[in-house]
């Protein structure tokens, strides 16, 4: 874990959600990307390094949706960054973590990403992140 | 909102907890602190410069107790450095946010805190943090 990577918050609206964030931080997302794969539309923003990510379902049963069905809007992960996703993950698995995809897929903001189950780590979804590198 | 000062997790058992974050963020925490007037237990770990703080309720009825009730161990806060707590508070209220404790108060790391109420906030609940400057 070499540092904090971003804060992924599930909201039900992402324009609306987007003019609070921007009201309650002071600044406007810098981007929004939508990620097929996730079912999820994103928008982000930076505070001093740190990205706030807010995380809009666009399909049915996705992860974003199910969340938000069970606890209402709110933080869904903390990510940190790692230099290798599938290294840090056997690491962590080895600590007693279970991945939840132990096959990293690409998510938003061109990374490759692997989530930890919040029943090993006091109820944080944990998402571990890599840097795609083109070659 | 200067930069993002620390998360908030509510745990059940800080020593328990303080185990598994130091397994899942590779570190030891570096201070634990009680505060009273919050009826709580903390500890601190560090991850480059941003702040993971585990909160344990130590008092019946604390928000600490009431939300791991509600909604089980996790995220409970992120907190934000700002320069003047009240100024920053007024200016929160004027773009229609709603203060819990509109009059600052003592939080850990010595700290002047106020927070915002999750309602208008995308289900985040916001802390405002200043640094208590000794004269």
């Amino acid at each position: 874990m070499e540092k904090l990577e971003h804060i992924g918050i599930a909201v039900r609206n992402l324009e609306e959600a987007n003019k609070v964030f921007a009201r309650l931080l002071g600044r406007e997302p810098y981007k929004t990307e939508e990620v097929e794969s996730e079912g999820v539309r994103t928008s982000f923003f930076d505070v001093s390094g740190i990205k706030i990510e807010l995380l809009e379902s666009t399909r049915e049963g996705s992860a974003i949706e199910k969340f938000i069905e069970k606890r209402g809007e709110g933080i869904h992960h903390l990510a940190f960054a790692v230099s290798d996703v599938r290294e840090s993950l056997q690491e962590h698995q080895k600590a007693g973590f279970q991945p939840i995809n132990p096959e990293p897929k690409r998510g938003a903001d061109n990374k490759l990403i692997s989530f930890l189950h919040p029943r090993q780590t006091g109820g944080v979804l944990i998402e571990l992140c890599q840097d795609i590198v083109s070659p």
